[in-house]
């Protein structure tokens, strides 16, 4: 608590705070105060000391802490609650167990590093340490199981429009949930539900996003932001954590008053899939085609080239480049 | 394991069998044999022993063991492991656990009382001891979760059809998965799953049946097929519970051979529902019509006053009597 309350001062301050006020507004010695900012310190806080100035908070670590990401943060409900481990199974799991125990809506799952990250399909999801986000909310619309689609294309929208927000960088939707930089997946989404037959109970959305990863720790076709858009300096992951929350809440906010239809436009706007000739590889079989439009559901409506349109509500999308 | 080899031998008979015999068969001495008589007959097993003759079995115990179960089970996956709680808070949520540990298609967890038996919608289920069939069913379909509907109606048809099979009541279904007898409900279904946006993971299906359920613990509109059917007698729910499980494997089979198209067939044979004028309550509204028919999705179609057909996907069921 006293660790937090001096983070808070410092964080608040331009400039140097004496350690006269920082002992009176913490409420403690001057022996205390130091101690307090070697564990600080330790902790990976860069916190400058210059004599007759004070003090300075000059760096944070580059941990996904809870007290870091909540600074700041413009959410009401996303991220209220916050929960960062160092090393986990899985962050969808652990968020899925904690909301069948009741967990309210707005729970957020962190882990610098994950030893079994899920994908989409029972894939893995790598999850190299210290270097991506893997983070799993926690959400409990009032929707039937058949609109599950509706918040993973939500999702998909907030996150691009964390990254653009933030990075600048052209940030590209892949259908149903991938996100592209560069023609290369910087991020995944994986959008679990318990249900009965016409009511969600909860939905979690994992979304994993590699940062700063290292290309070496990545499969073929994947990349990460930092390597796309930063090359050399580290991209701060708790500003991008921030940033997906509060563009996600907002389109949640969009969903319940405005209605799917918005969130579909945003979709539309963030693709530069619409028009391309694609692959789409299902369970049983596969087919070609044109990536026509998004259906009112958010299935892929595929233009054939017969002409047909049909409708797919599950399979991967791969982008065919025709010879011609 | 001697107990299930005593009782086998005793079951396969149908005469006395002598207690030499016995004695071969189970390969112990006359003296265990008569302990493990003693510890059967203590467990509700009725064994004559008669000088001469020897030993036969006359009657089983009124619990869901489920060795007596799997005794003529016809089935291949469904019921291939059967685990009977004396008293648990829900079947659905014990299953649930269970599959999402990875258990395999086809556990069933039987309870002879639930301290929290669950419906739809958050709402309870009565489950007193000993009188009903509180059941569930893990299975892993290869579906989308759009087609949980599937899953629940096919489990009404199962449910219905083996009450009329074993009891010549006219069980009917109100859509989605109530089974009526007189009108009255003897039957719920409560299907849950895990699932990701485009696969189920899996899904719990829970079954309760009123059986030799007493009035005085069943709420208003609920009957137990004793009730109904049998007053004087006791319904064996062992038979019932092999009887569900077979038929719901038999329409399961078909769902996946033939497809859904079989199983709403069946449905419709086995509903009263279609053409009766109802209300459908909703979450946020309610509308009154014919029931018109089951759209190839499971939603029920409704014929409103105006004509226009309206789908619905989730909602309760009232039959109105019109005042003429």
């Amino acid at each position: 608590m006293l660790d937090e309350k001096i983070l808070s001062i410092l964080r608040t301050s331009d400039t140097y705070v004496s350690g006269e006020e920082l002992c009176k507004l913490a409420g403690i010695s001057r022996a205390a105060i130091w101690k307090h900012i070697e564990k600080l310190r330790g902790e990976g806080y860069e916190i400058e000391a210059l004599p007759h100035l004070g003090y300075k908070m000059t760096a944070i670590p580059d941990r996904l802490i809870p007290s870091e990401i909540k600074w700041k943060l413009k959410t009401k409900t996303l991220g209220s609650q916050i929960i960062s481990y160092t090393k986990i199974g899985s962050t969808n799991d652990v968020a899925y167990g904690l909301a069948e125990k009741g967990m309210k809506e707005g729970l957020v799952i962190l882990a610098e590093e994950q030893e079994a990250g899920k994908g989409r399909q029972g894939r893995r999801w790598a999850s190299p340490a210290k270097s991506g986000i893997y983070m799993s909310c926690i959400l409990r619309p009032e929707i039937s199981p058949a609109e599950i689609p509706k918040i993973t294309l939500l999702a998909a929208v907030s996150v691009a429009t964390a990254i653009r927000n933030m990075l600048g960088a052209v940030a590209e939707i892949k259908w149903p949930n991938d996100i592209l930089v560069n023609h290369k997946k910087v991020c995944g989404i994986l959008t679990e539900m318990k249900a009965e037959q016409d009511r969600v109970a909860f939905i979690v959305v994992g979304i994993g996003v590699n940062v700063n990863t290292s290309m070496k720790y990545l499969p073929r076709g994947a990349t990460s932001l930092r390597e796309e858009t930063a090359r050399d300096k580290t991209i701060s992951r708790i500003d991008l954590v921030r940033g997906i929350l509060q563009t996600f809440e907002a389109q949640y906010d969009i969903l319940k008053k405005e209605g799917f239809e918005k969130i579909i436009e945003e979709w539309k706007h963030l693709t530069a899939m619409l028009g391309a000739h694609i692959k789409v590889v299902m369970a049983h079989r596969q087919i070609e085609g044109t990536a026509h439009d998004i259906d009112p559901d958010g299935s892929l409506i595929v233009r054939l080239d017969t002409g047909v349109l049909e409708k797919v509500s599950s399979g991967d999308v791969v982008m065919v480049r025709r010879h011609e």
